[in-house]
C-alpha cells in the first residue's frame, strides 16, 4: 500500500506540492492550512480535503510535509506531537532550516526540499525541479526519495550541511539576481524606456548558463578591461549612488585590475 | 531596388547579424574580417563573400554595417573613408559608443544596436531582439528601420543618450548577473555540488521577470527581514569574503533594516 500524506501549508510551497503530488497519484489525505482561502484554493484545484486546526489533522497519515515558513516549522511539530503525532515522519521543504528542529517531535524526520521560487502565478514543470531528500533513518530517506521520485527526475540525497550551502548559493542566483533585475528596471524607469528592452536579455543570460560555465560566458566591459566604457557607466550613476556603489563592488569582483 | 549592405567584422555580432541579415533575403554584398576563419565560418554558411584587407572592400554598397569592438569603430570608419568611401551610410552595432564618432568619417551616419548577448554556440530568434536604431538623417533612420523590422519585431528609435543608459542596465542584467551565477557556483564547487542543482532556480528566476516587475518577485531572506538565516549565511561565508562583502551589500541594497 502507498503511504498516505499529510500537507501542512498551502502557500507557495505547499500549493505547488500538493497539485503536484495529487496530479502523479501519490495520496494525500489532507491539507491543513490556517489560511481558509489558501486551503480551499488547493482543495478545489485538487480534491484534497482541507482543514484549519490543528485538531482536525488526520492522525493516521504516513507522512506529515510541513510546507511552512522556517519559522513555522518547529511550532507546527511541536502541534502535532501535542496531538499525539509521535511516531509518524515529519518532513519540512525548507532550504535554511536544518532537519534537527524536527528531532524533538518525532523519533522519525527529515527534509523535502524542492530548489525552486515559487510563485502561485506560475505553472512549474515539477519533473524538472531538483528535489532535495534526507533522512534520519535509511528506510525513511527511500521513503522520502521513491516520493521524489515521482514528481521528478532529479532527486538528490543532501544533507544539512549541504542543503545550507545550497541555500546560500541560491540567495546568490535568485534573490541577488532578481534585485539586479530591478536595478536594470530602476534605471530604465528614470530615462521612460521600457523594461522590454531587456527582457530578451535576461532570457538569453539566463539560457547560456544552462548548458555552459558562468564564467566562460562573462562579457562586458568589466571583464574587457574596458575602463573607459566603466568609467562613463559610473559617470552616469553619480545621481544613483547604490546602483553605483553596486557597480564598483561587482566591476572589481569581475576585474580587479580596473580602477573602480 | 533594396539597398545593399556590406559587413565590416565576423565576430559574434556580425556572424549572427550576417546569418540573419541573408536569412530574411537582404543583400549582403561582403563581410570584411581581420580573421580568416571568422570570415570564412560565415561566408561558408550564408554564401556572403569575404575579404581581409581594406582596400578588396566593395565601395559601392548604400550600407556600411560596423559589427567591431569599441576600440575599432572609428578605425573602420577612418579605413573606410581613407579608401574614398565617403557618402555611404555608416552604422555601427554598439551600445556603448556614440553615433558621432562615425561623424568624421561620412555625412550619413547611425546606429544599429541589437540590445542580445551573442555566442557562437547559441542560435538566436533574433525576431525577438530588441534593435535599436539611430541615424542622423530622417532617410537615414527610415532605411535603418526598415531593415530592422525585416529581421526583428521589437525595433525602436533610441538616441545616443537612451542607448548610454541602455548598456549601462544591460550590464547589471547580463555581466553582473552571469557574475553572480558564478559566485553560485563558486559556492557549489567547494561542497562538490552539481550546478545542475541550481540551473532550473536560475531558468525560472529569469523566466518570472518576463511578465512581471522583478521587485514584485522578490524573495529571499534579505526581503523577508529573516536576520537569523542572513547571520547564517554570512558565517558561512566568512572563508570567502569576496562572496561575503557581496552578501552584505546586495543584503543591505534589498533591506536597508538588517544588520549585515
Amino acid at each position: 500500500m502507498r503511504e498516505s500524506i499529510f500537507l501542512i501549508g498551502a502557500g507557495n510551497v505547499g500549493y505547488h506540492l500538493g497539485r503536484h503530488l495529487v496530479d502523479r497519484g501519490c495520496r494525500v489525505t489532507g491539507v491543513f492550512s490556517r489560511s481558509i482561502e489558501k486551503a480551499q484554493a488547493l482543495s478545489e484545484l485538487t480534491g484534497i480535503p482541507h482543514c484549519h486546526t490543528f485538531n482536525e489533522i488526520d492522525p493516521t497519515a504516513d507522512l506529515y510535509l510541513l510546507a511552512v515558513s522556517d519559522a513555522a516549522i518547529a511550532p507546527a511539530a511541536r502541534s502535532l506531537y501535542q496531538m499525539g503525532i509521535r511516531d509518524k515522519l515529519l518532513a519540512h521543504t525548507s532550504g535554511a532550516t536544518p532537519s534537527s528542529v524536527l528531532r524533538p517531535y518525532s523519533t522519525r524526520y527529515g527534509v523535502f526540499y524542492p530548489l525552486q521560487t515559487f510563485s502561485r502565478e506560475r505553472v512549474l514543470d515539477f519533473s524538472k525541479i531538483p528535489l532535495c531528500i534526507q533522512a534520519n533513518g535509511k528506510e525513511d530517506e527511500a521513503l522520502l526519495f521513491h516520493l521524489g521520485e515521482r514528481l521528478s527526475e532529479a532527486v538528490y540525497r543532501i544533507d544539512d550541511q549541504q542543503r545550507a550551502v545550497l541555500h546560500v548559493a541560491a540567495v546568490f542566483v535568485n534573490n541577488f539576481t532578481n534585485h539586479l533585475f530591478q536595478a536594470g528596471w530602476d534605471i530604465l524607469e528614470r530615462e521612460s524606456l521600457s523594461f522590454d528592452l531587456l527582457r530578451p536579455l535576461i532570457e538569453e543570460t539566463a539560457a547560456k548558463v544552462l548548458a555552459y560555465r558562468p564564467s566562460d560566458m562573462q562579457t562586458g566591459p568589466a571583464v574587457r578591461g574596458d575602463q573607459a566604457t566603466v568609467d562613463r557607466h559610473l559617470e552616469y550613476l553619480q545621481e544613483q549612488p547604490q546602483l553605483q556603489e553596486l557597480y564598483r563592488l561587482l566591476t572589481r569582483h569581475i576585474n580587479p585590475d580596473l580602477e573602480v
